[in-house]
């Protein structure tokens, strides 16, 4: 490909609004260009590299024996209706107005396709001889994104990988999620990206064994607690610390003591009035919620909205810890929302800001205690008055733990222990090393989820099994990001000057740069060399604008090539043509064949490497 | 790929409501299923043919100096109002709600993209020096087609090549238009489509050269005339017939006479009162329309309403002649609607259906004849009086012609002579031979015009000429939908089985067969051979279902793959494997690394000669 014909508008201006790295390059490198709000136009060379992932998902997709097909965009309300997730989604759903007629308000752009899918298999997956099977598509999807940003890590309109597998028994679904788990590790190794797995919440999608496939970086948008030593990863929706330690076993506890603390709302108000420290307050928080109608916990739980009995539930964090609202759903076992003013003061007796543990179970639902709660001696707490808060707050003597234990599980009805908070920097791991957790962000660029019957019970997906008898599908899915990997790998592989490109998503594999456009032998030479690597079957594009050298040298360290092969006068002098490694400092001047023979195999032995 | 693993849910049943070949083979043969009106999922064998013909599109749009990237199917309505297309195209956009957000009432789903590449052309392309350039996308587009039918021809989502040029003179469109004319030639051809080139109207895209794709069939729901000597060829809105010759010159005109004919409105009733011929009558047609603020013509015409001045229009053509709506906006010079009984009423002096030509010229706007009228002698008409019509009206004595002449033109201000009807069977071509003229049915497989400056004029998209001078740009445009190139050839090959796909677009190209499951040798024969042809880079499948023979010939005919090998007791004791043709009578029976050489060599035969 020959610069001048193709078209690649670099700029050398950092677009406002733009932090992320890939974000900045994304632009200045003249890969895409934003339409609207977390919609972008694919130029030329990045659509070269999106596609080289598309090709990298597809290829290992149909290697691990799945099956590619093609939903539409355009997808019927009524599927969405049969799970009710046309509710639960309604958020982020992007639906179309009726000024074309009326049946255009009974279509929703899919945001991810498992409604679909299950109408597919009810249709035509009717025994347990068709299965197991793994049906993906590599499709656009849409997302009503509130605040679309980072140029393309969240946006309103992307492409998706997504595979849907159908079983008739767990065994299967094991082995197929295994499957994907390593067809995923395979596909982000060879695009190149430094990817760590960790255990995931399973979210909308429901089902409860789920794993996300991350890249580590600044940009990211996700949290992900990793042990110091590697062995423990999840993401912090789901990252559990290991169970506190009991406390010292003496007899000395304080006596509930109330400070006037005027006006002092906040933890770090109370703990300067009372010389205390956040770790040695309880945090208590009322919510109100809507009991589900069965007891039984369920991970597709109920949005607070569906559901008849309203419940008040107080939930206890350390002063130093933050409720994790997934942790606390499954709790309680539904979902809640933090309580209205009026609640709280009917509940509390005094205004926000003052509650505390003591004396408050008669007047609720369900008290749900953290953990580290359990543990503590000789606490702070609101007074449940206002305008005071106690000293001298014991777990198990001042509020009822039904228990003195410190593993999570249930005491009763009323009262629970639970791990409910999130994780922070330096809690140790819950595995037997102990080793600190470290929260950093991460792009997510995979996601693989048990679903078990979720979608195929209230679709009514059944298939027969070998007694003749109906049995839901069990299913599994698996996504991944097709733009977030391009995203992703430039965040990982950049320097001040651009792109330096893995070779396997490089939308060009080497560059030939002509040094001087009115040089007509190195202009020769150049176009020879882009002529034979070209029949060799190598990605080459020839900068033969006609630019200073040092404007294509810079263009060229944007626009991240991986490998280099210049021509001029002074090359040309030495011997032949300069090859160079993008982000190397390595040159070497070697003759024009020679040069077109150890590119080639620098870009082959680079490509297995990578498929390795 | 063996066929237990894979997912082919071909079925017997006919479905309800399909009538074309290819939307009932389609749904047969497992190729697609229908999520809801004019929305389709392609199934893994439609989507491989589907991939076949988007990868010849492609290529050939590579080799032909294209550049592609991809835009986005949300687009903003800012840009569809800068060409007023927000509008004008209101009954086929599909614009997003705002339940999400009120941000997402400023989107729309596009069914075409002028105005998106318009507005990327606008911020990259400054200077003659980057012209010319053909920038193209494989996207999927979205349309609010009110009636959605015929399988996948016309549907509300579908996947579309468009293609837009870029000029800074007329000379480099013209090339690039004939590029692009070649390239589509080769493209159709490559995927094995019987296509014809036709003259067509560009209608909303604007322009005035433009060509059409297309594939005959009885499926077709566009209408061409061809000359029988095919040398003319034109989509009905265009067709024009030669012009009449002139009447005879004699002076015998009759008197105009009035009939009484009660009741009698339509063309025929008043045939058998009046005992003449509807080719003897004259039709006359009131519209009204509001003309344009520029008198000149201009093939961008406004919508009726966006103007001011309202203004009455007659149009005469004969009684068994249709207007064509297209041709009588050009010769008006802008957009009519056929007038209210109100209207008519007042201007005939008469209820609606006896209008004539007679003494209305004074009581309108505009008269507008065709050119056959303008050679009928003695004709009847409606006599603008409730219940009578008239006999002996003479052309030029019972109203103006403002000439005698017969050719086609302006004649004044008031009066205009000009083609503004539908040809019909058998009318001379507008050719020299005069061959005369067949409409036939068709399937539009691609689209090319000349756009001009329509969009550029509209969005300010200038770049520099030579002299510094900001010029706006010249384009063209380029569409062909891949989802028709498939659906018309199933139509072109088919018989009472099945498909029968071109050798390019099989989703498969070669199916092997194992005839009976319990035969090991057979089954081990069977599988050598496929994975030898998987090894060549043959695409191929193998039956290994557990069905009878039968069976799977019949689901072999269905799902047409050209070529078959068939492995049973029967070949293997004539010596080998049975080589078949789809379509063909022919068998040979040889040993299985024979089949395997000779297989390979017909495939690649047949693709190469597609390619030629």
């Amino acid at each position: 490909m020959k610069w001048r014909k193709y078209f690649i508008p670099t700029t050398k201006e950092t677009p406002k609004d733009a932090t992320a790295a890939s974000h900045i390059l994304l632009l200045r490198a003249g890969l895409a260009r934003q339409l609207a709000a977390g919609i972008y136009s694919y130029l030329p060379l990045g659509l070269r590299a999106l596609r080289k992932a598309e090709n990298i998902v597809r290829e290992e997709m149909d290697r691990a024996g799945a099956v590619e097909l093609r939903m539409p965009c355009l997808t019927p309300t009524t599927l969405w209706e049969e799970t009710g997730r046309l509710e639960t989604m309604s958020d982020i759903l992007l639906r179309i107005d009726g000024s074309v007629g009326d049946w255009a308000t009974g279509l929703v752009l899919g945001p991810t396709h498992e409604e679909i899918i299950t109408d597919i298999a009810r249709a035509y997956l009717k025994s347990y001889k068709q299965l197991p099977i793994n049906l993906y598509q590599i499709q656009l999807k849409f997302r009503g994104e509130a605040r679309p940003k980072s140029g393309v890590l969240r946006t309103r309109e992307f492409l998706m990988k997504d595979a849907y597998s159908f079983h008739h028994d767990l065994e299967t679904l094991d082995k197929e999620y295994e499957n994907m788990y390593a067809t995923y590790c395979r596909i982000f190794k060879r695009c190149g990206l430094p990817y760590t797995v960790v255990e995931a919440e399973s979210g909308a999608m429901g089902g409860d064994v789920s794993h996300e496939f991350m890249v580590m970086t600044d940009a990211g948008e996700d949290l992900v607690a990793i042990s110091e030593d590697r062995v423990y990863a999840a993401n912090l929706e789901r990252a559990a610390a290991a169970p506190p330690e009991a406390g010292q076993d003496d007899d000395t506890f304080a006596e509930l003591e109330e400070v006037h603390t005027p006006g002092a709302g906040r933890v770090e108000d109370v703990c300067a009035v009372l010389g205390t420290q956040p770790r040695q307050m309880i945090k208590t928080l009322i919510y109100t919620g809507v009991a589900p109608a069965s007891s039984r916990f369920d991970s597709d739980v109920a949005p607070a909205s569906s559901r008849s009995e309203a419940v008040r539930v107080v939930a206890l964090v350390r002063g130093d810890h933050e409720i994790n609202e997934f942790k606390l759903a499954k709790a309680a076992g539904m979902m809640l929302e933090l309580a209205d003013p009026e609640t709280i003061e009917e509940v509390t007796g005094a205004l926000v800001g003052f509650a505390g543990p003591q004396g408050l179970v008669d007047k609720i639902d369900k008290l749900i205690i953290d953990r580290e709660v359990t543990v503590l001696r000789d606490a702070a707490s609101g007074a449940n008055k206002t305008d005071y808060h106690v000293t001298g707050v014991n777990p198990g003597r001042d509020f009822p733990l039904d228990s003195a234990g410190t593993g999570p599980g249930r005491y009763g009805e009323k009262v629970v222990v639970a791990d409910i908070r999130n994780v922070v920097d330096g809690d140790p791991a819950p595995i037997e090393s102990r080793s600190p957790l470290h929260l950093r962000t991460a792009i997510e660029v995979g996601h693989i989820f048990m679903l078990g019957t979720k979608y195929s019970d209230s679709m009514g997906a059944t298939c027969l099994d070998k007694n003749g008898r109906a049995r839901p599908l069990i299913m599994g899915c698996y996504g991944i990001g097709v733009n977030r990997i391009m995203a992703a790998a430039i965040e990982s592989h950049h320097d001040e000057n651009g792109i330096i490109w893995p070779m396997s998503l490089a939308p060009f594999e080497v560059l030939v740069i002509a040094l001087d456009s009115k040089d007509e032998r190195a202009n020769k030479v150049a176009l020879e060399v882009h002529d034979e690597l070209a029949a060799a079957g190598i990605d080459v594009l020839l900068d033969d604008r006609d630019e200073r050298a040092g404007f294509k040298f810079k263009d060229a360290d944007l626009i991240g090539i991986p490998l280099r092969v210049v021509v001029g006068k002074k090359s040309l002098a030495a011997g032949g043509v300069e090859v160079t490694e993008r982000g190397k400092e390595s040159k070497e001047i070697m003759p024009p064949e020679a040069a077109v023979e150890h590119v080639t195999k620098l870009v082959r032995q680079e490509l297995n490497k990578l498929a390795q």
